[in-house]
C-alpha cells in the first residue's frame, strides 16, 4: 500500500511559499478574514464566558490574546477559545465537499502560535493553507461515509489540520512531521450528536488545541505510529466505513481545496439563504419599505419548509429556523447577520407583522440554492425575482465587498468600529506583515 | 429506549461512600497503590521527558505535583503527565474483562485534583471508585467490538470515567454530571495503531485531562447531548459495531467491577507470566542459583512462543518479548520488574549464559495462565513445577506483600527509600487522609 501518510507529510515538509498560486493564496487571505470576524463576532456569546470562566484557572502564562476579548492564555488553551467562537455562530466558512468548516481548526492554531514564537505574515499564510489542504484532502477521503456514521468532520479532520500547519511553522522535518499527524489523528473525536449543544464549538476548538500539541510534541520527538491514516487501525479504517487515499495524495501543489472554501452571508441554515438573498435584492433594487408590502410569495425547495418552517419563533435561535422571519428581517433590515437573529429582532413589532405577511410553496423542481420571490405591494404591483444560486455558493461566491460587510457586522459589535477596521485592514495585508502575532493583538479588547 | 446516560449520571452523583462494601473500598485502595507505584516508576521514562519539554511553557500555575520528579504543573497538565507515566511500563492494572488499564485516567484525574480543590482522602476514594465503575461498565457495553475496530478502550472509556470521577468530586447535580459525561464522549479517541509508541501512554493521560475538563466545563453550566452512550450519533453507535447497554446500568450500586481489576507481578506481557511464576517459584523453595542450572525446559502455550519467542533479545525492551530472558532473570534475580527488563540486565552475561539453557515447547492442550516448568541441575536432580494458574490472575490475585513488593521495585527506584515507603503507607491510609492532596506532594521529588 502507498505510504499515505508520508507522502502527505512530505508534501507539507517541503512546501515552498512561492510556488502556491497568487488566486489560492488570496483565498486563504479571504478565509482568515472570515474567520477572524467570526471569531471577533462569537467572542462575547455566553457558551464562550462558561469555556474561560471553567479553563481560566490552569491557563498558563498569557502568551496570547482571547479575540475581541481582554483575556490572554497560553496558546494552546487560547486556540481552543479561539476555535470556539469562531463557530459559536455556525457562520463560519464551509468547504462545500466535505461540510468542514476549514479556518476553525487550523486558523486558530496559527494565530495563537504566532504570538509566541515569531512568524511572518507570509509563514501563517502558508502553514494556515497547508493546513486547510490537509484537512479538507483528509476529508475528502473519508466523505460522506465518516460523517453518515456520526463523525463531526470539522473536528475530526481538523485536528490533523492543526497539526500539519502547526508542524509547519515548527518546520518539522517529514519524520516529525509525520508524528505531528499521528499524535493528532490519534486525538481525532467529536460526535454530531453534540449539534445543537455548546459542544458543537468546542470540536472546532479542541481540534486547534489538539494539532498544535501534537506538533509540539512531535518537535520534541514524541513518537506515533508512522501510518496513522492508512494503517488497518488508524484513521481511515476506525473512523470510517469506506476510504480513498488517492483524495488525500492526488495533486498535492497542482490542485487546491483552498480555493474551495465558501462563505456563510447569513447567519441560519443554508437552505434559507436563496429566499433572503432574493428579498435583499427586491428590496436595495426598488427601495422598498415594509409598510409598502401586502405580500411575499416563496417558491422554494422542499427542505425550507421541513427544516425551517416556524411560523412564530420565539427567539433569536428559533428565528434561524423560520424562513418568514429570515425574509421579514431581510426587508426591515437588509441583512441576515447575527444581530437580525437576536432576540430582540425577532420580537421587533415590525417584523412580526412583516413575517405573518410572507406565504412559502414547496415545489419539487426547484434547487437548494434556488427560490422564486414575489412581492406584491399596496399598490398592486408584483416585483418578481428569480434566484438561480444564492450568494455565497461556488456558483456566485461572496465578492470581497460581501466579506467586508460580513465583517463588519460581527466585529463591530464586540470591538470599537476603529480597531475593527484596522483589524480588517491587517487581515488583508496579511502576506505582508512582518510579525503575524499583530493579527491577534490587533483583535484584542482594550 | 432507557435513558442509559441519565440513569449512570444519577446514580454516580447519588452515591454515598457509606454504601460501598468494605471488600470494594480495599480493592480501590489496591488500585490505586498500584497506579501510584506505576506512576513514580514511569516519571523517570524518556517519554515523560519529552512530554514535559514540549508541554511546560504553556502549563498554568503549579498546582499540582508531576509525581516522582521536582516539576509542578496545573491540574490539567499533571493529569495528562501523569496519567502517561502510570501506563509508560505497561505495568499498570488491567479489568480483565475489557482490558482496560482502570486506573491511569481516573487516578491520575483524582490525585492531580485534589492539589487544588481541598478532598478528604475518602472522597478521593469514592470518586475514584465510581469513575473505574463509569469506565469498566462503558467498556463492557462495548467490548470487544468496539476494541476489535481498533480503539485503546484504555482512552476512549477512560474519559468517562475521569469525567465522572471529578464530576463527583465538584458535587456535580444529575444534569451536570449528564453534561459531563457527554462533554467527555465526545473528545473520547486513541487508536490501537499507537502501540509500541509514545503515543499508547499518551492516552491514558489525555483521558485524565479531558475527562477533568469535561466536569470543570459541565460545572459552569456548559451544555452537551443528554444521550452520548445510547443516542443514535453516540459514543455506542459511532465507537462500535454492537452493544449491550444492560452491562451500563445493570446493578449499579450491588456488582462493582472495581473489585475485579487485577495486577501484574511482572513487567512484561502476560503470556509469560507463568513460565517466570514456576521459575521464581522453583528458585525460592530450593535456593537455586544460576550456577546450578543445566537446563530449564517449559511446557506453555502456543501463544508464548508466537509473542514472545525472541531467542537472543538485545534491549531491554526486546527482552520483554522473549521468554528465554525471562526465565533467565527469574532465576537470576528472583524478579522481573523494569529493573531485570533494563538492556542493562538484557546484555548480563549471567542472564545470556542462563537463557541459552532456556527451552520452551508449546502444547495445545495447555492453558494461557498455565506452565509445566522442570529444571534440571547440573548434579542430575530434576525440579518440577506445575503452575495452574499464573500469579496476577483473578483465581490468584497478588496479595498485598506482592503488590509491595512491586510498589517497592517501582518506587525506590526513582524516590529515595524512607520517601517511597511513607508514600506507599500513606496509599494504604487513603480513606483515614484528612487532606488527599498530601498524596501528591508525598510523591514529589525534592
Amino acid at each position: 500500500m502507498t505510504e499515505v501518510t508520508r507522502e502527505l507529510a512530505r508534501w507539507v515538509a517541503a512546501s515552498q511559499f512561492e510556488t502556491i498560486p497568487a488566486a489560492v493564496r488570496q483565498s486563504g487571505v479571504r478565509s482568515l478574514l472570515n474567520w477572524m470576524g467570526c471569531a471577533v463576532g462569537g467572542s462575547a456569546h455566553e457558551t464562550i464566558d462558561l469555556a474561560i470562566r471553567a479553563l481560566a484557572p490552569f491557563s498558563g502564562p498569557g502568551q496570547a490574546t482571547i479575540l475581541g476579548r481582554k483575556e490572554r492564555f497560553d496558546i494552546l488553551n487560547a486556540a481552543l477559545i479561539n476555535g470556539m467562537a469562531s463557530h459559536v455562530f455556525d457562520f463560519d466558512d464551509t468547504h462545500l465537499k466535505t461540510i468542514i468548516h476549514p479556518a476553525g481548526p487550523v486558523a486558530s492554531a496559527v494565530v495563537a502560535f504566532a504570538e509566541h514564537r515569531r512568524v511572518t505574515g507570509a509563514q501563517l499564510l502558508h502553514a494556515f493553507i497547508l493546513g486547510v489542504e490537509v484537512e479538507c484532502r483528509i476529508g475528502n477521503a473519508v466523505y460522506p461515509a465518516h460523517y453518515d456514521i456520526g463523525w463531526h468532520i470539522t473536528g475530526t479532520a481538523g485536528v490533523f489540520g492543526a497539526a500539519a500547519a502547526i508542524g509547519k511553522l515548527l518546520n518539522l522535518d517529514e519524520q516529525k512531521m509525520i508524528w505531528a499527524l499521528g499524535i493528532a489523528g490519534t486525538q481525532s473525536s467529536g460526535f454530531r450528536e453534540m449539534f445543537g449543544t455548546m459542544c458543537k464549538s468546542f470540536h472546532p476548538g479542541a481540534a486547534a488545541r489538539n494539532g498544535m500539541a501534537a506538533a509540539l510534541l512531535a518537535e520534541q520527538g514524541f513518537t506515533s505510529s508512522n501510518r496513522v491514516l492508512e494503517a488497518p487501525r488508524g484513521f481511515a479504517h476506525v473512523m470510517s466505513t469506506s476510504r480513498n487515499f488517492d483524495e488525500v495524495t492526488r495533486g498535492l501543489g497542482e490542485v487546491w481545496e483552498t480555493a474551495l472554501n465558501s462563505y456563510k452571508p447569513f447567519a441560519c441554515g443554508i437552505v434559507i439563504h436563496p429566499a433572503i438573498d432574493g428579498c435583499i435584492q427586491l428590496r436595495n433594487e426598488h427601495g422598498l419599505k415594509a409598510g409598502d408590502i401586502a405580500r411575499i410569495d416563496l417558491k422554494v425547495d422542499p427542505l425550507v419548509l421541513e427544516l425551517t418552517g416556524k411560523r412564530t419563533p420565539q427567539t433569536g435561535l428559533e428565528g434561524k429556523f423560520s424562513v418568514y422571519h429570515s425574509c421579514a428581517a431581510a426587508i426591515v433590515y437588509g441583512a441576515a447577520g447575527e444581530k437580525e437573529y437576536s432576540d430582540a429582532a425577532v420580537r421587533d413589532a415590525a417584523n412580526i407583522a412583516l413575517r405573518d405577511k410572507v406565504h412559502a410553496v414547496a415545489h419539487d423542481n426547484i434547487a437548494e440554492d434556488e427560490v422564486f420571490v414575489r412581492i406584491t405591494l399596496k399598490d398592486g404591483r408584483e416585483l418578481d425575482k428569480h434566484v438561480e444560486h444564492a450568494i455565497g455558493s461556488l456558483e456566485r461566491p461572496m465578492d470581497d465587498h460581501a466579506l467586508i460587510t460580513k465583517f463588519n457586522g460581527l466585529a463591530r459589535d464586540v470591538l470599537p468600529v476603529a480597531k475593527a477596521d484596522a483589524l480588517r485592514e491587517m487581515c488583508w495585508k496579511l502576506e505582508s506583515l512582518q510579525n503575524a502575532g499583530d493579527l491577534a493583538r490587533a483583535a484584542a479588547h482594550d
